[in-house]
């Protein structure tokens, strides 16, 4: 059985105390300041007041390094050696937990209580990290391979040998419950005709896609690779959040040939404020989609079990009826290449890492109907309509559309790993 | 003729009284501190040890922002106003000359002069911005022309009506003189052969990428596009470099479908260390390649002369002979989009811009043999050697190959307005 907290923590929240993600979050007492906290339950700890109060004072390893919870962002906590950042929350989980070795720190301190912790609602979240750089990568092969029928191509030669991905554009990812504005651009209204004349006008086939984002927390050296053996690749990553790189399907047919996607995906990313350690979601590593090419040493983990059992939910909901559908459930197994391998292949050519870069995964589609990660599959390419509730469909997004994302991985109650919601609201483009 | 200063300058200097190019450096007595500083001549000034010695006392609207001396980067001087930047600059140009209204400031203060200004030989240079995010187009259609010929295709049909353009990875640019390391990466040894099975090894085809760098000094709002109208895209742009975007000509070829090059340019874009503003640039604004295409409205700039009259060479200096030969001359000006078009579609959709984005134009060539601006066009695709001094020759670069990029405007003796050297040497691959 989970283990109990004083704190009530509901069976189905996805902040179990086995959990304990991190988040940066302004309270109703701070509203313009900052602060790093954790996720539990219905409610936040604000660190940067809790360690104020002396909230980590039996916490050795942590007393050269409480700056971390004054600043704005978690990239200096990321920065932090692993082990610390695991007292770090192995002590969280301490002071919320009414048993034998439990903290009093907390739990008898209404005081620190009242300054302190927060019910969700009260507060605010904000970007977690600092992104230097952002990489989109194509993991889901279930989504390439639906992509690839769709235009009537053949698989690239190169998927089952490498992770394929692009660089993104880390200016452009915002946290969830910003409103992502439909872009203009420029499209070919029908692509079939010639000339190829474009069109500018605002996107028509405006789409999500259901990833996962990986969060950086250890540099490498200018002309270092990361190895990929010994859980090296795997220690440079910090935790995962959920990711909506919403995607411009009419501008990217048009811009991508020769050098790949661009305004079709730099016009916003979402992802949600929580990011869960990836020591939190170490007992959901599973077997990923198989590879029946023999991979290249410097890509070869050495272990089966590399990406992560996480339910995954989307659901639209239309602004007029307000009515929320469920129209697909994945689940983040489906890739076939993991983080690490991502991360061993992004710095064979001596590629720097930051602390604080985001890498995602691509759009993970189940391998059924109704486990697709994005419109474009679901739809069948905009030809068949997507029933949502009271009557209404979509081939593809609407203004007014709330598109939210969830994840969770486990099933026993009260021993949930979520992430909380992935959320965005399609505006309406901008008149010119 | 030239204003004159009383330093002595050179008269075939890049660094004029007509220039003033901000960079960051760290002397000989502070060689752990860098600093903002303006190249003049062959001498650097400190612009921190300046400002300290009240070298800026006179200059009234610099004194609420002195902070930006203060600082390891230029980004906060970049975000100043233009009109302050624009004061800095004629102040710095007066401070340096000897006629009617000069300032004695500098001039006649030998202590100063003792303490601000170095040697060019003397100081380090730095990157001279923090960088967000990083893209780079292709403008250069005289290059795109040539690889789509070498590679049996037609030009894209979407590259007169948009700049081609994909997102790079800003922690891999540095600074010039920082070694590039030959990468690792997947490629076919024989593209042509059947099955497509990759060779993991060292990069055969090293290469340069003969480039413009733009910084921006402006932000627009998520979601907002930069209009083009009245040099409002213009006034997001800081100044230029020169830029080498090194690429791995074999991994980009298996890597590069579908989502665009990845690998091949991540492993280092070098950047020149002086950014010439785009005010000292201004009198060599000229008209770019003809663009026979009617552009959309978000891209039409209004006026003609948009992109800039400067000189390119192009040397290498093979290690063992230590002998340079200039192997292209080309000109800045064989752009078919300038900056401000780039940065209207780079933001159409509302990505954000941020004070330090860097925007590469894409490979620049001539139209003529020996105008190339990287080794894949001037060697036909690894066909024709590329003689060089000593009897040697190259397809592509080797292990101990300097190259070294220069870039000038203007003719006049004490008037050039050029940007110094932008030099890289490739190190051997390392040993796995
Ligand atoms: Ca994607
Ligand atoms: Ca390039
Ligand atoms: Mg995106
Ligand atoms: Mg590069
Ligand atoms: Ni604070």
């Amino acid at each position: 059985m989970a283990p109990q907290s004083w704190l009530p923590i509901p069976a189905k929240s996805p902040f179990s105390l086995a959990n304990i993600p991190f988040g940066i979050i302004t309270t109703p007492e701070a509203p313009e300041d900052p602060h790093p906290a954790v996720a539990i339950g219905d409610h936040a700890l604000d660190l940067y007041v809790f360690d104020k109060n002396d909230g980590f004072s039996t916490l050795g390893c942590i007393q050269p390094h409480r700056s971390v919870f004054a600043q704005p962002t978690l990239n200096a906590f990321a920065a932090l050696p692993s082990q610390i950042r695991h007292y770090v929350r192995t002590y969280l989980q301490s002071i919320f937990t009414h048993t034998l070795g439990s903290k009093a720190t907390l739990k008898d301190n209404l005081e620190l209580q009242k300054a302190a912790l927060f019910p969700l609602k009260d507060v605010k979240t904000h970007m977690p990290m600092q992104i230097g750089d952002y990489t989109d990568f194509y993991a889901g092969s279930n989504h390439a391979e639906n992509v690839s029928v769709m235009f009537n191509n053949s698989m690239p030669p190169n998927y089952t040998h490498l992770p394929v991905g692009y660089h993104g554009r880390a200016s452009s990812v915002v946290v969830s419950g910003t409103p992502i504005r439909r872009p203009w651009g420029q499209y070919l209204s029908d692509p079939a005709a010639e000339p190829k004349v474009p069109t500018f006008a605002p996107c028509r086939l405006f789409d999500y896609e259901l990833e996962m984002g990986a969060f950086v927390c250890r540099e490498n050296k200018f002309g270092e690779p990361i190895p990929i053996a010994d859980g090296q690749a795997e220690s440079h990553i910090f935790g995962v959040v959920l990711m909506n790189d919403w995607s411009a399907r009419d501008i990217q047919g048009w811009e991508m040939l020769p050098l790949g996607p661009f305004n079709s995906k730099n016009l916003g990313t979402t992802i949600s404020p929580w990011i869960v350690t990836i020591e939190a979601l170490e007992p959901f590593l599973t077997e990923g989609l198989r590879n029946y090419s023999q991979v290249q040493r410097y890509l070869d983990q050495g272990k089966e079990k590399n990406v992560y059992d996480i339910r995954l939910e989307v659901d639209i909901t239309p602004k007029e009826s307000g009515k929320t559908k469920t129209v697909s459930n994945s689940n983040a197994k489906h890739l076939l290449w993991s983080f690490p391998q991502m991360m061993a292949h992004h710095t064979i050519t001596g590629c720097p890492m930051r602390v604080g870069d985001l890498i995602g995964s691509g759009t993970i589609s189940g391998d059924r109907p109704g486990s697709e990660g994005c419109l474009l599959e679901q739809s069948k390419g905009g030809k068949v309509a997507v029933k949502l509730e009271n009557g209404e469909e979509r081939k593809f997004l609407e203004d007014g559309d709330t598109v939210t994302f969830r994840g969770v991985a486990g099933d026993e109650d009260g021993a949930l790993v979520g992430f909380g919601e992935c959320v965005g609201t399609v505006q309406p483009a901008l008149k010119f």
